[in-house]
Parts: structure tokens; C-alpha cells; sequence
């Protein structure tokens, strides 16, 4: 059975045995809980993603400081879907489509044409024009950005073992942009990271001159949360070492320093760096400008409260891709839960279309919100206003993100890790697995495999 | 304490107080064997390698058949040696030196001086000046190599769903050279990765039509082993769908296919297949040539008895690198057990001459040879004639290698992912980490982190 429609290759089978076809963009949380939600619906089912792989992006912190390998964050799209027939998986980019006729159009410049569409291509790193950012800092949306933020801090750290008088250039230096989950995780992973761990593999270095500062334009930490877990972060964050700006914006960044201006350092403050994470951030994937249909905040697709883009009811839009709203017409937050329920959501609707029934509204629960502050510490804000941290908050983390992990092989070797990590205060994946010598090899942050800040090649 | 000597950063303490200085070149089996057993010497020593961690080589096949992750098979350098306080490592590639004046020169235009000198950099992938090998064929002598295969059969199978028009053109072959224990381990795993994981992955895929070809030059595969091992190992491979052609020479590479000639397929015989592996021979790192010392068999460098350098006793070279020979004349094998044995002899050599005592002959004591052919069955040759195959000899070399691997960690998690892997039929790791879509990205075979063909740069 040919599942995929493509120009060149017609289905060989009688076209009324042909069933009712879903393309589902992007193999990220949203587009996972869609294909799945379909497993019962008789449909064929075709998940398009540029890479073979989906990527546990709120882990890839721990891939950049070394905690977690490239293989305990990713899981081969094709074997999640090995026990439900009805998914075929693509490696491809979609480079455009017409929504008229029903196609995509694919880098390799064939088509694919659909009944059903779900557009669940997720976000890319903004940097929102901000001089130097395209050019000197690192994403941390993909595996690509994760390893090479990783690979840039350790060949940093070498080289500052073999030429330590470039430490006051700013060689062991990181600053990180963007006070959210990931700035925050970042950050803290980072301290722990020099603090446990390159402290002894570089014991000719004074790592008291590492810097790990925190750059958030906002008064509070973690601006989702209540203000006083927010309080919390910064304050565990600071007890460990990270320098945290509050109130500061980023004006510029060179390829070994940033130019702030905040309450705490004043206009125009140079920090020397040579690593710069940002995590400020992000915008709606190349594919809705693709398609034209970024219309919404931050290039994100505008669409009615079913979910479907108005004028296409065959087209959903989910994730960090859409600008849903609530009842209140409330922007829902670019997070996991939001994609997955949204997922669930969509494929119940085309469920119902097929069933001749009307689509009905999405309504997106909120179960909380996590994010680590290091070692043995997280902050959680659940429903009901419950609010943990330290230690209980950690233990909640830990075990919600190794349920959520795909596959139990992850899960194993995760929990060897992180067991390692946390006994011996190691990190298991202190490899510079590309670079030669030194940080020039590293590839240059916003040529991201998830897109970056470039339009889609043709 | 400065342990380096280079000339930017002279020892800041009274020259008296400088030890004596030890510097070992390479990170593989041979010197981490010597750095380890210097252990208990009054010397400072420091580890010198271009990457900053050790690589498991003989696991590499298995990163290539997308059973194990990088991290698996690789370990921090500077970890090793966290306990060991008197050995430095230092992240840089050696591009020369100055025996006379007992120096070094480092790519980073530093040098590093020494008392004794250990070169223990390994070999790499040898073309033989075969047209296309260098251009079109991978290795399998690095982690970049191992994942660059990887990488490359992937992106083939998703090319052939999306066009499998192009299977004829041999998108799904592969064709490996050399039937030594890299070409049958990598052929056994290629074989099973496809017959029980892509087969899986790829239903629409007649997979039949992907071909695994074995070429070996001599009339049996595993030479070193006795006869029936081969030609168990032979029975095997072909048992479980690998093409095994012996007495059979590679004349040219080309981007999607191989010529070879031999005695089943004839003269200048055309083998289509976009990958090839070359694992037919090694060469010296050209690290001998950068030193000038290149005058053995395959740019492998001349020792006396005791593995030092003719005219320079302090300098020591082991492993694949040295030109070494036993008692009757007889080169010895390039494997790691005679790097271990090396690295530990010329420890103790250094040792004896700090004492003032005379160094002695190196002798190499053969523990025996194991290779596998795939899933539950090996072939090991031990010392007294003793033969295992089947799964016997896979427990035997299952069990060696686990013990062998560096530190508790990458044994738990290679445990986890072999478990896997044998349970379920599955591979842990076949995610594409770089390419974007198709093979055209994947790294060009011998652009080789190992330093490949090309002379090490200035």
C-alpha cells in the first residue's frame, strides 16, 4: 500500500481503495500525540520531519552540559510508530505547499498531497535582530545547538588549560540570555558543570575566574511561575554561583563578549565571553512563512478555536506553531503540554469530521509547570496553586521527565546517567566529539538543524 | 605545579624542583597503559592527544550498525586520570618535533618539551593508493568515522523510501573491504541492523534487494585465525545474507559503486552500492612522518628490543605505530593487546632508568584473538590452540568487552543498549544526528578526525 501520494510514485492500487490520507508535520511532542491519537481512526497516516529522530527537547539542556548523551534525548521516529500500522514516517523538509490543492512541497522536489493536514512544526530560536546573535550565539532548540554548546565549552575550558592568559578575554565565561525554563535549567547545569566536574579535569585552572551569568530583561526569573518561585531559582542560582541580571537587555554580542544594559551594571556593560547561549526566545518555524501563513505574534499561525486555519478546516495547526488562544482570549504558553493535548485534540476532530460530525473547541488544561534549578532543586507550580521546590520539587521533575522520555532503552540508560552524574558528582558526556583543536571548528550556532534563523533552503 | 613546559608559559618554580618529564602521544590502548602504569614513578607525566577522549575502537563497528552511542564507546580523557596525580592530559595535536632538543611542536604553535617520549599515536585508515577510495569510501578508525557510516547507510534507506527507483542503483548496498575482524564484525552487524531493524522501520522497502558485500584480497577471511575460524566466520556470514568474496581485489571506488576482481565475479566486475567501507589496511599515524621516522612497513616506525628509538633512548614507540617484532623476527600484530603490553613495558623501562638500571627486551604474550559474527556468535582463537565459536564465543567476547570498557558508566549503559538491542531486535541509536535530509551532507569518508590520509595540518 503506497501511503505517501507523491507525484512521481502513483498509488499502484485502485484509487478507490485509496483511505482517507493525515499529514502530520513534524515529529515533535504535537505531532507525536497527534499520529498516535490516530492509531484508531481509518486513516493512513504520513509524519513528515526533517530529521529520522524525535529530539526530548526539554533534556537538551543536559545534552549541552554534558549530563546526557545525543542518545537519551533522541528516539528514531520511525520506531515510535513500529506497532501502529497505520503511520508512515518521511524524512523530508517541507519547503511550501499549495492548501488549495492539497500538496506539500518537499525539498527533495517531490510532493505530498493530503486530505487531512497537521502542521506541528514547532519553533525556531528568535533573536529578534539583536546585533551579533545570528552570528556569535548558540540556539538550544535542537541536538545540533546542544552539542555544539557543549563541544564549545569544553574546547574553551582546553584551551584555556593550554593558554590560560586568554581567561581574562573571556575564554571560561558563559552568558546566558533569557530568564525562562531553559535559561534557568542552562544556567544551573552549567555552575554544576564547571563547579563538579571541570574543576577536577582542569585542576591547573582557577575556575573562581568562570562566569556563568544569566541575562533575564525581565524583573523576575521564570516569568510563568508565581513571583516567588521565581525568587527561589534566582536565589538557589545565586547561592551556586551563577551571576543573575535582572531588568537587563542584550544590545549587542561579539564573538567573545556581550554589551548589556541593566539596573546592576549600567548602559553599555562589556562582559567578556566567549560562549554565548540564547535562550531569549522563539518564533514560529520557517514552514509558516513557507506556506504564508505567518500572521500571527512572532510568525505564528493564526487559527480558529478548533484549532484549524480559517478558510482551511482541513488544515490543523497545533503547538508552539499555533496562536491559539484561550476562552479569554489569552495566548496558550509555547509548552509540551500545550502541543500534546492540541495533538490529541486535532485528531479527535478529524475523527469526528470523518464521522460527519462538527468539530467542537480545544481547551488546553494546565497539570503545572517544572523547571531544575541543579542539582537537587527544581521549582513546580501545579494546579490549585501547589507550588514545591528544593528537593521535593527535583524528585517530581526527575520522575515527569523520565516517564515522559520515549521508550524504555531511554529511559535505562537515563536513569544510568543521571545515577552517575549524581553519585559522583561526573558528567558522563564530557566529549568533544567533532572539533580537532579548539573552538573554531565548533559550527557556528544559527546553522541549527531545526531551522534557525535562515528561510528554508530550496 | 606547571606540568606542560611549553615555551609561552615557562614553570613559574625553581627549575630544581622540576621533575623529571614524561610525555606520552595518544590516549588509545598503549597510552593509557603507559600513562597508568607510571602510575607509581616519580615522574610527571603528560597524555597528549587531539581529541579529548579515549575511543574503544573495537566497539566502533558497533556504533556504525547504530547498536551503541558515541558516548559508549568514548571517555573523557581527563577522567581517566582524575585519581592519577601526577599525570596532566593536554588536548592538542602534534604536528612535529625536535628529537635532538628533546621538544614537540603543537598545531597551536606552543611546543612541549620532554624527558622520555612515549608515541603511542595509533594508525590510520590506509587507501593504498586505490583509485576513489579516498575520495568516495569510509573508514571505520574514528568515532567521527563510525558515525559518518552510520549516518550514511540511514540516509540511504530514507532516500530509498522517498525514490526507490535509485535501489538499483545500489542506494541499499554496502559494500566492505578487508575480512579481518573490523570487515566481519562490521559486515555482521550490517546485516542484522538491516534484516531486524530497518526491515522493520522500512516496510514499504523490498529488502532483499540490499546487499552486504564482504571483499577480501587472501583466501580466507580472519588471517590471523586459524583456518576454520575463518571459514566458520565465512559460513556464518553467508548463513545470515552476507555476499563473502575471497581471493577478490578492489580496483576502483566510485561515488555509487565498487570494481572489483576475483574468482566468483570475474575481472573488473561492477558492484553498485553508494557505501562503501574500507577496512582493508592501516597505516602509521602520520605522526611518523611529521617526525621523519616513517621507514617501516606502512609508515610504521623501527624499534629496537626494549621499544625504544634507535639513537634515542628516551624515546619509546608502541602499539600500531611501532615497527616492532618478536623474537624470531616476525612483525608483531597491530591489536590493542600489544599496545597494553607495550605501554606497561616502556613504563617500566622509564622506571629502570630513572633507577639507572638497563632497560630490557619487550616480549609479547598472546591472550588469544576474538572477532564476532554477528548476534549470539563469535569466533575466539586462545593461547594452546584452544577454539570457541558460535555463542560460546560470543559470550566469552560479550564478557571480555564489557570488562574491558573504560569505567562503571559506560559498562552499565552498553549493557542497557546490548540487552536492548538483543531482546527486542532493535538498534538503540540509528538517529542521523547531522544530516538534514539525504546523504549528500554526511562527511566525506576521510576527512578523518583520526587525521585520515592527510598529512596533519600546520
Amino acid at each position: 500500500m503506497d501511503r505517501l501520494h507523491t507525484r512521481r510514485r502513483r498509488p499502484a492500487l485502485d484509487p478507490g481503495h485509496r483511505r482517507h490520507h493525515v499529514v502530520v508535520v513534524g515529529a515533535g511532542f504535537g505531532g507525536l500525540a497527534a499520529a498516535r491519537a490516530l492509531d484508531d481512526v481509518p486513516v493512513d497516516v504520513t509524519v513528515v520531519d526533517a530529521h529520522n529522530h524525535h529530539t526530548f527537547q526539554p533534556l537538551l539542556y543536559q545534552v549541552a552540559t554534558a549530563g546526557l548523551d545525543a542518545g537519551d534525548v533522541t528516539y528514531a521516529a520511525r520506531g515510535i510508530f513500529h506497532r501502529q500500522a497505520n503511520v508512515s514516517v518521511r524524512m523530508a523538509r517541507v519547503v511550501g505547499g499549495d492548501l488549495d490543492g492539497r500538496t506539500l512541497a518537499l525539498a527533495d522536489g517531490s510532493e505530498l498531497s493530503y486530505d487531512h493536514l497537521v502542521l506541528a512544526a514547532g519553533a525556531v530560536t528568535n533573536t529578534y535582530g539583536i546585533p551579533g546573535v545570528a552570528e556569535h550565539a548558540f540556539g538550544l532548540k535542537s541536538l545540533r545547538d546542544a552539542l555544539a554548546v557543549r563541544a564549545q565549552v569544553l574546547s574553551c575550558f582546553e584551551e584555556a588549560d593550554a593558554r590560560p592568559e586568554l581567561i581574562d578575554d573571556g575564554l571560561l565565561n558563559v552568558v546566558i540570555a533569557g530568564g525562562g525554563p531553559t535559561g534557568v535549567e542552562l544556567a544551573g547545569g552549567m555552575v554544576e558543570l564547571i563547579e563538579h566536574v571541570l574543576r577536577h579535569d582542569f585542576p591547573r585552572l582557577d575556575l573562581r575566574r568562570a562566569r556563568v551569568v544569566l541575562v533575564e530583561m525581565g524583573d523576575t526569573l521564570l516569568p510563568p511561575f508565581h513571583p516567588k518561585l521565581g525568587a527561589k531559582a534566582k536565589a538557589t542560582l545565586e547561592r551556586r554561583g551563577v551571576e543573575v541580571l535582572l531588568g537587563t537587555t542584550v544590545d549587542q554580542v561579539h564573538r567573545t563578549s556581550v554589551v548589556v544594559s541593566g539596573p546592576l551594571l549600567g548602559e553599555g556593560a562589556v562582559i567578556p565571553a566567549h560562549t554565548m547561549v540564547w535562550a531569549a526566545g522563539i518564533r514560529a518555524s520557517p514552514l509558516a512563512d513557507a506556506l504564508d501563513l505567518a500572521n500571527g505574534p512572532a510568525g505564528r499561525i493564526p487559527v480558529g478555536d478548533d484549532l484549524s486555519l480559517p478558510g482551511h478546516p482541513e488544515v490543523f495547526v497545533i503547538g508552539d506553531l499555533a496562536a491559539a488562544t484561550d476562552h479569554s482570549g489569552t495566548p496558550l504558553p509555547q509548552v509540551a503540554p500545550v502541543a500534546i493535548q492540541g495533538g490529541t485534540h486535532v485528531a479527535a476532530m478529524i475523527h469526528r469530521r470523518l464521522d460527519g460530525e462538527a468539530t467542537s473547541a480545544f481547551h488546553y488544561t494546565d497539570k503545572g509547570s517544572m523547571a531544575t534549578v541543579g542539582r537537587a532543586s527544581a521549582v513546580a507550580q501545579l494546579p490549585g496553586g501547589l507550588r514545591l521546590s528544593g528537593l521535593i520539587g527535583w524528585l517530581a521533575w526527575l520522575a515527569l521527565h523520565l516517564v515522559q522520555l520515549v521508550g524504555f532503552r531511554n529511559r535505562a540508560n537515563v536513569l544510568v546517567n543521571w545515577a552517575w552524574n549524581y553519585v559522583t558528582y561526573d558528567r558522563a558526556s564530557r566529549i568533544i566529539p567533532e572539533a580537532e583543536v579548539g573552538p573554531e571548528q565548533v559550527t557556528p550556532a544559527f546553522r541549527s538543524d531545526s531551522g534557525g534563523i535562515h528561510p528554508p533552503e530550496k
